[in-house]
């Protein structure tokens, strides 16, 4: 196999003409394939429906402390639902708030409570000149879009195979007391898929923050969201490390059933230590009378317990697993070897997340959805949708089937190695 | 009848030692009362309990737009709901967002997005030296909390018969650009009953703000929460009277079903104009993907529409009204001709709002305390919990039996027999 490098110019234009063809047909095709936000497909929402059955009009509905949970009550959430939560989350009951069913707005609220009334007495951020957060890349842009909408400077940090580049974080942390804090997803990244090591958490854990406030966005996502029954990533349980550290209060760890239950009726949690969560209580109680007990008994009485969790993850896992075999089988038998793109095989988590050569993602983005399929917008990886060297694209093989994949990515491969000859032609 | 106020000093004390008998009795009793807050009954709750049959694994889970209602998406909130809760604030669906469980988390989520980010492009509150807001005043203390945990100054403003007092209203709102808003309840005030009269409203529609980001917070919390089938209070619909005063902006306008089907599993909306609902989506989508649409559809699903909503609500007033009957009787027989209270009795709504003598209302509520029934804090129905008067007392009828309810109110007299007294006779 030779590189598209070291290809002379002529022999590049000549795959150019025979790769238009191609691209010709496929627009012929009439194409309407999305492969751009982690949404689950049906297949996976129908291992969930027995959960639309688990509560009905016979069904006792108080909990097991005793509370009506069709009434008013319990901020904190049920503790049997604070139990499941907690096991997925791996810290104890108690050190969780169950909230609605958005991580994703427990996020935007605990910046915007941050920013309106401070982190435990601290000073609010909105009193502040300047707050800066580091920004993983990379990375989720929901997370970039909350920080970024309260005027909060995203400083990219870069991705190692085993997380964030901790000496970095570190200088940054230790010497700049305007970073508040660092968005991270630790388990199957999105978009990496990366797993943090051991020494990536512990060196976490042992951060010495110049600003009292800071705090780790740990957003752990995808926990029980793996691929293969045996090659299941680990990742060290964060709040335990903090508190060994002598850092209890370092972290707030998200985490949701939307992606297994279902997407926006799912049940979401925040995970902190005793006094972050007192911190939080006092706000949360003016902010609501309580969140959905019915939901979480819901999540309670169907999944049961972790075992129940990770029985139907490993059945999510089975309609996942061929989606993400068959756009890498693609990548692999096209790009491989020509040195014009490169992946990390994942092995959990919603995303495959492509390189393509420096200054070709935009381009090869836009040529895709021109022939009728939508990718995640190349820079939406990175703070400010600004990725410095234009070539991180998000692949998003949860919704579409095997087959619409495969053909999905057989375009992409096409724009891929088309945008990448005009960029080796420009310095031939 | 004579008042307490034209007999004798002897009088007085011999009544007095008569009451402390029966006062002690109480004591004896072991009582386990609560009428502090507005907390639907078990009966009440039950008549919802079809609402979790509605869905089950054999539904079909899709929205009439065509959305499989378990998936992320449509923002809003599902056409269907929109229109039932658009039927219920008597706007039309284009003009409502559908949120969570919660309409308070609503109006905290409002509050703090003026303070974070502004009003439609001006100024957010947190860069102002000094934002205010108008309370109606006896009013519900989750709202003052609200407020005053952003460090909002809060000026109370008489309730009359007819709603706030406008002249005062008109007064502050023309001339100080620093009042930002007003907490209303127009129908069924918590907690004085009292529905807003047309000229109130119209007053409202035609307000000329000093500050162009000044919006009326409209609690709809009370809208089809009658207790007479025959006897329903009438309230003018404010979008639509704002809109013909050439104010189309002026209203956030909130409801929710928190007390209809279930507190806490409820579905809450805001309605509010266009150019508002735009501002507000802007931040939006950046706090969440979408709410819990499942949960949207079982609303929809039972209720069928505003025929359904009226019919389930007179269910709600057959239990409801007896107990607002119990309390009332015993206010009246006990109280009546003695000049040492008064209620207005309400047509709706969860609450009997009870004036003291000045001076009375923190003693008499203690003083139940200490007998075993609980009333809400004497003061939280202003803000800071601070009543200049000290004379009035909350009392909310809707979870007890009529029987307990009652039994509490006949000590309820007892005590604001006692508590008066001893007030008279300090100054005799």
């Amino acid at each position: 196999m030779k590189t598209y490098q070291s290809m002379s110019k002529m022999e590049l234009e000549q795959l150019k003409a025979e790769l238009q063809a191609k691209y010709k047909d496929f627009q012929g095709k009439g194409l309407k394939l999305d492969m751009s936000r982690g949404k689950p497909s049906k297949e996976q929402l129908d291992l969930s429906m027995g959960m639309m059955d688990v509560l009905n009009s016979s069904t006792e509905l108080v909990c097991e402390e005793g509370t009506d949970c069709r009434n008013y009550g319990i901020l904190e959430g049920i503790q049997e639902a604070r139990e499941l939560l907690g096991q997925i989350s791996e810290v104890p009951a108690e050190n969780i708030i169950i909230y609605g069913n958005s991580s994703l707005n427990i996020m935007y609220d605990t910046i915007s409570r941050s920013f309106t009334h401070g982190v435990m007495g601290y000073t609010p951020w909105c009193r502040l000149d300047k707050v800066k957060f580091l920004c993983p890349v990379p990375g989720y842009d929901r997370h970039f879009a909350i920080t970024e909408t309260f005027g909060i400077e995203m400083i990219p940090i870069p991705m190692t195979p085993n997380g964030p580049d901790m000496d970095l974080v570190e200088q940054y942390v230790s010497n700049d007391e305007a970073v508040k804090g660092i968005w991270c997803v630790p388990k199957y990244s999105n978009p990496q898929g990366i797993t943090y090591s051991d020494e990536t958490v512990r060196r976490f854990a042992h951060l010495t923050p110049a600003a009292p406030d800071f705090r780790l966005y740990w957003d752990n996502a995808y926990s029980v969201h793996h691929l293969y029954p045996d090659q299941q990533a680990f990742c060290l349980e964060i709040l335990e490390e903090c508190k060994k550290a002598g850092n209890p209060d370092l972290v707030y760890k998200f985490t949701s059933t939307s992606k297994i239950s279902f997407p926006g009726s799912g049940v979401a949690a925040i995970a902190a230590s005793e006094n972050n969560l007192k911190d939080i209580k006092k706000q949360l109680k003016l902010q609501t009378i309580g969140h959905d007990k019915l939901n979480q008994l819901r999540h309670v009485r169907f999944f049961k317990n972790l075992d129940g969790i990770h029985e139907h993850m490993m059945k999510h896992a089975d309609i996942m697993r061929p989606k993400f075999e068959a756009v890498e089988k693609v990548l692999d038998q096209e790009l491989g070897g020509l040195g014009i793109g490169s992946y990390i095989k994942p092995l959990g988590g919603y995303f495959i997340s492509f390189d393509a050569l420096d200054g070709c993602a935009k381009a090869i983005v836009k040529m895709a959805k021109d022939a009728g399929v939508i990718m995640t917008d190349a820079g939406a990886t990175y703070p400010y949708g600004l990725d410095p060297h234009d070539s991180n694209i998000r692949i998003a093989p949860s919704f579409p089937s095997p087959e619409d994949l495969a053909l999905a990515t057989d375009l992409f491969v096409l724009c891929v190695k088309l945008v990448s000859i005009d960029k080796i032609l420009e310095n031939k």
